[in-house]
């Protein structure tokens, strides 16, 4: 038996957790970076509480809030010759999982001098700067991962960067910088959360311990998307998508995810489609390809879920997601040949061909 | 709605895993200090693999296996006096709770100087050896712990060191070094691991997510008892109990312990009772105690058991504990004025007065 674990992440989760723990950031140094997107930090106020809580430390810092959504190489060497040129300490990144992942690479660059050809290698040194995680969307789980998931343009795809130094240093778990988001962005970041535990129970390296933190996370999170689906969900179940997306992240820090995260990453680089989104779109179908070669596992993830068949599934998510984007068969061939490439294909535990993933594409889409 | 987590330790399990991630022990130094007990981590097979490791990668070492049970402070400055003598790089601690104890106290006081009256202050320093663990029995949970428990003969019991740099840097968890435990210490130890995992879920500080590991790690360790009381245990329960030790360590991580442990530690202390024997004594008594405050508690770890009476889980503790030790009525009086200043009685979700804690030590040895 197998239970390998590894997350050396602190996480501190509860209200006002930020400026109640200020204390942490007190050996991270004295000037930081602040890695953000445009807006949101600023108005769900994550921001305003770490400039509170540096200002009471005389800790100074510098922001760069250029992060788009799937960031870019270009974004991240912008990012760390900054954090080279003002000689900062540590990154703060505040923000769904763009910053998030943005903030990890910014915080490996600004240590090691990596070519942008040599990025995606995972052959890295042991420097980088600590790093203090705000999630400010329940979803990414990027606030307890050793991944940064960048927009991949010589592979048309996006590619994650992993490396145990990745992980954050500290993660602040406060649910009311969720309270404002949108509906959509709420079920697009719930789903992601969703797809990752599932999918982590779908990989070949799962194991007994990352499944008890699955299943925990996705009873947790599909509570709070059928609450979603009969209207809108109350704060205390926005803390509830926030403790189970932060589960996700653990399960997938270990696990990885399947295809159905590499069959996302087409509809997202060539659609434009949000990643959560994708995945969501795929899910139903991949779980029923999986439950051909092993229902008892299909069985435990639905028992999780509270329901009896994958239609029920099926039906929540496209609730949930309403009309689906229209794509070709042509795209579709396109998508498949990338992601059956990707490293997540080799992962699952009932592993697609090009064949099965063209068809999974089709039955989600309604071409067959 | 809070979830706190830190777990920094490495945990790698499975058999043969440490000449099987011989790699991981070349980024902490070319010398180490072995901690061990005088004889088991030589039967057991553990050290001839450290030392195997360590030869194949040119990392010298030298053994300190003067580590007895419940170890002293004396033990400790006498390791770490060496430590600082063979300049070495980092530790390596292969045993029970013992040495992984010791292994600690002997990691800090090698890299800070702790004046004796200091060292129950937990007013450290950052620096601290580098720590591997090998544990050799499955129910200290030391091995993914900041706690190091050691013997204080000022104040007649035991007492814990804490501080988040004594958290082992790795733990290799190889099940195989417990096939030949003996049936006692087999029971007492899987007894000690229980006890973790069903009273961290009684503390004020249990979370969602401290609850979920205790709940997988007494269901776990149940069925091991159980097999246990219908005669011995396979290999792979075994490993089964390795596992749920070590959740049950995750647990204590961040829930510390309740009554039961330090009502326990008198009967250590001044009976010399194995540490699990002794909270499996009083396990089932301080269960009732609490039960008549918060009986949903009760009945959910009841649930995890697999009982659904306290009397199941009475009966199954006894028929493996056999007979009790003689104990008086002046030694209840005794262990219980010391164990009531015990910072566990704080932490108890229902916390027992001195009167509480004299009705269940007689209770559970029939004095009333």
């Amino acid at each position: 038996m197998i239970a390998n674990f590894y997350m050396p992440t602190k996480v501190i989760m509860g209200e006002n957790c930020i400026v109640n723990h200020a204390e942490q950031f007190k050996s991270l140094g004295s000037k930081a970076l602040l890695v953000t997107g445009a807006k949101s930090a600023k108005l769900n106020g994550a921001q305003a509480d770490v400039i509170t809580t540096l200002e009471s430390l005389q800790i100074s810092y510098i922001i760069y809030d250029k992060v788009m959504s799937n960031p870019t190489i270009a974004c991240v060497y912008e990012g760390a010759k900054l954090a080279r040129e003002e000689d900062v300490d540590f990154i703060i990144a505040i923000g769904g999982g763009s910053p998030m992942d943005a903030g990890k690479a910014i915080a490996l660059l600004a240590s090691q001098d990596i070519k942008e050809e040599d990025i995606f290698s995972g052959d890295y040194g042991k420097d980088i700067l600590p790093m203090v995680f705000v999630p400010t969307t329940s979803g990414t789980g990027s606030e307890v991962t050793q991944y940064s998931i960048l927009t991949n343009d010589k592979k048309e795809t996006k590619t994650s960067i992993s490396s145990p130094i990745l992980f954050p240093t500290i993660s602040f778990l406060d649910a009311k910088y969720t309270y404002g988001l949108s509906r959509n962005t709420t079920i697009n970041t719930a789903i992601d959360a969703l797809s990752h535990s599932v999918e982590g129970m779908l990989t070949k390296k799962a194991s007994k311990v990352t499944d008890i933190l699955a299943i925990e996370s996705i009873k947790t999170i599909v509570l709070c998307l059928k609450e979603l689906m009969n209207g809108d969900i109350t704060k205390e179940s926005r803390s509830q998508l926030m403790y189970g997306s932060m589960l996700g992240g653990m399960v997938i820090a270990h696990t990885g995810t399947t295809a159905v995260h590499s069959m996302g990453y087409g509809l997202t680089y060539f659609k434009n489609v949000d990643h959560g989104r994708a995945n969501g779109l795929l899910l139903s179908e991949y779980l029923s390809f999986v439950k051909k070669e092993n229902p008892a596992k299909i069985e435990e993830i639905l028992e999780a879920m509270g329901m009896e068949r994958i239609d029920e599934l099926k039906s929540l998510l496209e609730g949930l997601l309403g009309e689906k984007e229209t794509i070709t068969e042509q795209d579709i061939e396109k998508y498949a040949s990338i992601s059956i490439q990707a490293k997540n294909i080799a992962n699952c535990l009932v592993a697609p061909n090009y064949d099965d993933i063209v068809a999974i594409y089709k039955k989600s889409f309604n071409l067959l």
